[in-house]
């Protein structure tokens, strides 16, 4: 059954109702309940009645853009830890265990299957919300050895006990983001750091021509240059730790408008405490409420750092792409990796192909911010309902940067190799070199050399020989690009 | 074992190579090949080397992020009518129309299991023309009773015949685009239009207060506010069928770098003949091929449409929500349907969630427009290689307009009901119906009529009849809001 | 002293109070009053009450950030043909001959200096449409033979007769952008795209190496290049002009809500007919007066056109860049015309500095396509009141757009030579060329061939004549550029 | 004649050779040489060959679009410390002090009409910095006693002196930023949020309706709501002040590529000293200046905040517009200053100009973030050429947002009232309130009551009574919104 919706979902376009109905005919059934009254649920799902009707009022997008795992897991998470603290306040233990049991199996993706909702649903994310509550209470249910679709955990009155979706879906959005944060995205952007690193000391006494402008400019190793990469990682990784201590607010407490109307005092000290200690991560309940409900800046500002990121990423890229480009015809200074054929004709062709990943993934982060910025700036009064939309389009971005940066760092930075001829050749071919007669011979006799050697084609030395204004020893002892990479004493 | 991949994908964290070898030994794989050698495939699996290649070299995203299904499709589409124009040029009609069928397959969705590939590859999308040239190959070796794996029928000599991945990707790009729009989002936006209009009609006599910079203003009808949005989404539709002239360019005939090397004259034309044969669209060959390879210039213009469309839309939807604001406490003039419980303790609450969804999409359509103009604008010399990000996010943005619009038609416009008693008591409290008076009883009276009326707390009429301005019989016989709603004759 | 704030703030910089307060104190003013009572206004100055209200209520941004002339001057056409449809509908013909004399000088801009307001104001435009009613007022009072402030002829009874801000301001938007639409930005990608033209015609016979994915390819001609970037300013210019059809649609008639209230019937149509013949452009009547005022679409589809544009510039502008990058160590296959020193070292340099403009406006126009889409989908209810900012930026985007197409035209491609010895030397030099040889020794043999050339950095004939695959009359028979720029017969 | 040629730019039209040249022979010239040779510069201008030659090759956007002052003043405070340390390296005293003198009054803004380059020019900033040295030079030759264009004090050789433009355009670019952060930005917030926090202490007590989803929810305080607006602010100052020690790096000290070459060591490190004591704020030399010359990602992070910053802002301004809405037809809750005539007709009108103007600045910011992440990722080896937009951009966007904060502040926020009688009358007709019966009556009695009282459109009081649940002494015990505030003991 669950197929046959998926596959509904999945083709997307038959409208037809007749269709529709003898596919749901043709699997079995139970019945749920809600205020609405009752509707069909398939036999082999736990979610309840309010998902069902999600699915049925939101067929946008189909199965791709389900809610985002990581929120699913999250609210695993977060409802165990509810459960554990309402226990404190009064929950009858044998239920609030055996929520924590069935919240721990979402919280290890187990139960993905019985989360069918998409994002583009009701803007605070009560639909799933819900979704949580029915599959953990049906699962605790049958863990007590009572039926689905009974209530003998109740989806609002236990497994939701002192929460609202106001609270939760915020408080999901923190901790999903926070852990893909610490588990994907720094670690793999620390790996692309080290590697950066230790090819810009590998590199580091290839000297090579410099370019500015595009143009030819003074020369600097190879080292150098890998060294501003391995900055812009390095404070790519300091600006996304950055805006860390507003992620690791939990809204949680806040429940319907930020007040915390029906909850305990401490409750949401309590639950902070909880997801710390689950997630070995500092959560701490939010400095104010009402901005945890009705804004969703923390996420504006952690995109932010992302698309920083990005802009690093989308250079770095770029760079290496073309100062790998040829083999006969480009810059030719850089020996990428071969992953695969770039071409059945041209044997040397290889395709920086790990580049092109990377810069694409640059784009995608980058408009996935504005749509969190607009997201960002709509919300009113007490709260922001674009909740969904924001929560995916981070952990896209987050998921993206994270696993293009591991894809590059492995399949492209770490077998980098530099064309040490090509480098040698278009360094001494450089014209900008004259730029060391100067103090011998004077800027003008320097300027009619280089002049000289571009009209001809010839070598800057040719040029200066040709001119008779120094001798061959002379120029070999004064042309030195190693010298030219660094202030003078 | 695709099951496996597929597993891994998802889970996307788990990198410990042994965990991975164990699954791949636990299931049968066969041997194919490429330019780089032997690699194993899962045996019931129709792709081949290359396919495997791209898997394992660009683990980003997971299985969500896989080439959209619509490109798939067009990839079935346009092999199909290759084979066809093959076989005039000499292609062996036992191998054509072998390609033919299992094109016809993958254009219909039925292989759609075996295109395991994401959007983050290589830019030219090289490996998902592979991708479909290696499963229809093996399809086709299997329909003429080949083994998979034996290349009976080639995927490049016979099923990439004539054509380069610089070709063939950005001509699905163009098929799955048009298909979308046509099938999908013109439709659905005709049909919200067509609905909008009804409303219009419907409420064509309610008079009501109009609100300018949000504050009280002169009054309209409840219709003529609804035919501004009904104009919006006319349009909206002009405007995306405005750019269809140009996404109607196939680059087909280009190969590698749009001169048509390895293609016979007249190719180009043909194949576009065959694909709007096929598609019943009016496709035809790109008047240069140097543009349709280098730039996607057209899919910016689609989405800069659809952006136009996204912000029109979250204008309607931002004013039926604020105009269904309440129950008592808003504006209330608008009764939206109510879809499913919007909490366990009001029951009078309506959560305008389709309206949320809605606004939702607009602002992922907005980013989705900035991740197409960065990769649009960052070509470079013959071929741009941000294609396939360009082609997911347009046809992201395709489909969920086109279902959210669709959503929102079905599950809010078309039964949203006017609060006439309540639109008729803010229209009568309301202070500006003063306008009426001035050429009665001067400006200065009437200003101090509205004044008095303001501080007070009082009615118009009440504040008039206590300045002994007017009699009640004029007052009501000057002060009609139904003569406030057009030019006057 | 409302002077002082006003001087100040034109002035812009300079903080220091005493400088100008000396300068406030050097000056005389006179009374202008509005229903908040009477102010202080600059005597030399036409403007009222309101606007110098506004100039000291929104102190934003300073001088820079004054309303556009585009719009000032579009107050006057609009102003000028207002008072000639009046005086149809019985304005004083004295009076209205006075306006039209004053809005005349308004149009010709001979008046800027009385429109201080920055378009950080009231979103409505309000404030500069006062502006522009106090002015001409003045204005046309004087030319009567009156007084200033006197309000011989009134802003609101006179000048603002029929109108509101609410419909004069969306007004004035579309007739300034079209006017700029057609008199720079059209006229200067016109004059680019003959250019472009023209150097695919003068390259026509260059046969060059093609690059896709940065790497060498199969080639093509520099005119084939050079088709491609002008086929996308041709359809640039396509893009714009499709827009046309929904700016030319005038908001005027629809007053303060969209309703007409306050004008005759037939006002809107004579108003736009009168529009169209003063602009010589084709300006309509809005088809829906309630679109008109509350969405700025329109805008946000030309900025979508726009951005377009700007991709395809930034696409230009980056290939002519690297193309033209060296000159020893870059790619060296244009020279680029030099306009001003490099470097006083390296006399060869030429940095693409028109290039570097260029892509940076397109930078912008990106940027402020984003505001108007955040700006445009932001209205409510019967007005947005984001129409300054959207006004500014669409204008922003067509000024630079049209004077960076222009200086790029004239100061870069104009004097693009082509480096035909370097060009040669690549082409040649490439190993792809071998895919000429597949058909006569087979494509191992061909592979064969290019890896040994690659592996020993060989040119191709070499390895070819040394692996004795082909006599050298063969080679040069087989391997000719020239006939691998189109497809074959 | 410097007026000559700002009109001509500011008209911006006029393309006639013939008109041009007749002007430009109209005023008197000087002539002054680079290495293209001699050029004419007006007489009265302090500028050289390099700045005349930009004016003339980059005619775009005219007299609005010149160089923002603060990079002018910038440039003003580091030649003035270039000439301090490099007279440690053995510049000439007297000629030091005398461009001390000259680089003083370019920092205090004397000398702003001297530099008339626009924005649009090289993407190095190049001409700019030349601008700086040749005005410089000029007028410390004159302190010297030696006239224009004899280049006493030589632009290249003194005033430029261990310095290039690669280096000076960044370091200015972050002092203007980090001066504008300081002086302007800061302040103006940090007065923002003293202003909503004391709103917040004085509406501390006023219970009101919550909205979620715009629809009627539980109670909060309106100081509750504003201080949800507080935070905002708060964190907003955060971010902004996170972003600053990588705004502090100068990279002063680079020259062309970073390495360094022609300044002597410890030169990057007197000179970040030397600003930093000029402008007490604490600069530090960039720890890589690979990376501070290639890459502006400082400047996209800092736009981020500043992003995240007009999240806030526009959420902000979007609720209060939305709460002081009516007067008799919107939600009337708050009162907002009335600073200028909304309208002649209606006297109560207040326009929420100053939410408008404010939400305005916050979409222009948000547009020019994604012009300087478009800009940013674009850097190309060892220099970024967006360098003049990217300053333009954040400079802007600084400015508004400072300015618009203030203005907000003082203009609307500080003269906010509440309505308290409307407050309270929509808080008692609100029906959720009826949650606080549930634990006395039960929820589906309580259920009743709201649909009762919603069906009837009675109060919940009338509703319980008539369906005799309570008593009247029960309902006013039990119903009491003040209690619904906060969590409970």
């Amino acid at each position: 059954m669950a197929m046959l919706v998926a596959s509904r979902r999945l083709s997307g376009g038959s409208r037809t109702v007749t269709t529709s109905l003898l596919r749901w005919f043709s699997t079995s059934f139970r019945e749920e309940r809600d205020t609405f009254g009752p509707i069909l649920v398939p036999s082999d799902k736990l979610w309840g009645a309010q998902t069902q009707r999600s699915l049925q009022n939101f067929e946008i997008g189909g199965e791709r853009e389900r809610m985002p795992e990581p929120i699913i897991r999250a609210f695993g998470v977060l409802k165990k830890c509810a459960a554990k603290v309402n226990m404190d306040y009064g929950l009858d233990p044998a239920v609030g265990k055996a929520i924590m049991h069935a919240a721990q199996e979402v919280a290890e993706g187990k139960l993905n299957d019985h989360f069918p909702l998409v994002v583009w649903q009701t803007g605070s994310g009560t639909q799933s919300n819900m979704n949580a509550n029915e599959v953990i209470a049906n699962r605790a249910s049958e863990i007590l050895g009572h039926k689905r679709g009974e209530k003998f955990v109740h989806p609002n009155d236990h497994v939701n006990r002192s929460q609202s979706s106001n609270d939760t879906f915020p408080t999901v959005m923190h901790i999903a983001a926070a852990m893909e944060v610490n588990s994907r995205l720094i670690p793999n952007l620390k790996q692309l750091h080290t590697t950066l690193h230790s090819k810009s000391i590998e590199f580091k006494d290839i000297v090579k021509i410099g370019r500015t402008h595009t143009q030819d400019a003074t020369p600097l190793t190879l080292g150098q240059e890998f060294s501003g990469y391995t900055m812009q990682v390095k404070y790519g990784i300091d600006r996304v730790l950055c805006t860390l201590p507003r992620l690791y607010q939990l809204a949680q407490g806040g429940t319907a408008v930020g007040t915390g109307l029906n909850t305990k005092k401490g409750f949401d000290l309590k639950i902070a405490a909880a997801v710390a200690e689950e997630t070995k991560l500092p959560f701490v309940t939010a400095e104010n409420k009402f901005e945890a409900l009705a804004a969703h800046d923390a996420f504006v500002e952690t995109s932010g750092a992302l698309n920083t990121v990005a802009t690093s990423l989308m250079k770095i890229g770029n760079d290496i792409r073309f100062l790998g480009s040829g083999p006969r015809c480009g810059l030719g200074e850089l020996i990428l990796p071969e992953n695969e054929p770039g071409s059945s004709i041209m044997p040397a062709k290889v395709n920086p192909t790990q580049c092109e990943a990377l810069t694409m993934v640059c784009a995608q982060v980058m408009g996935n911010h504005v749509a969190i910025t607009v997201g960002g700036s709509n919300g009113h009064f007490e709260l922001n309902v674009f909740k969904p939309m924001i929560a995916s389009c981070l952990l896209h971005s987050l998921r993206l940067l994270g696993d293009a940066s591991s894809s590059f760092e492995k399949n492209c930075v770490r077998g980098i190799q530099a064309n040490r001829e090509r480098i040698a050749k278009l360094l001494h071919e450089s014209l900008m070199l004259v730029t060391s007669l100067n103090p011998k011979i004077g800027y003008d006799n320097a300027a009619a050399v280089a002049k000289k050697a571009h009209k001809e084609g010839s070598t800057l030395k040719e040029a200066a020989l040709n001119l008779g204004v120094l001798t061959s020893e002379e120029f070999d002892t004064l042309v030195v690009p190693e010298k030219m990479i660094g202030p003078s004493d």
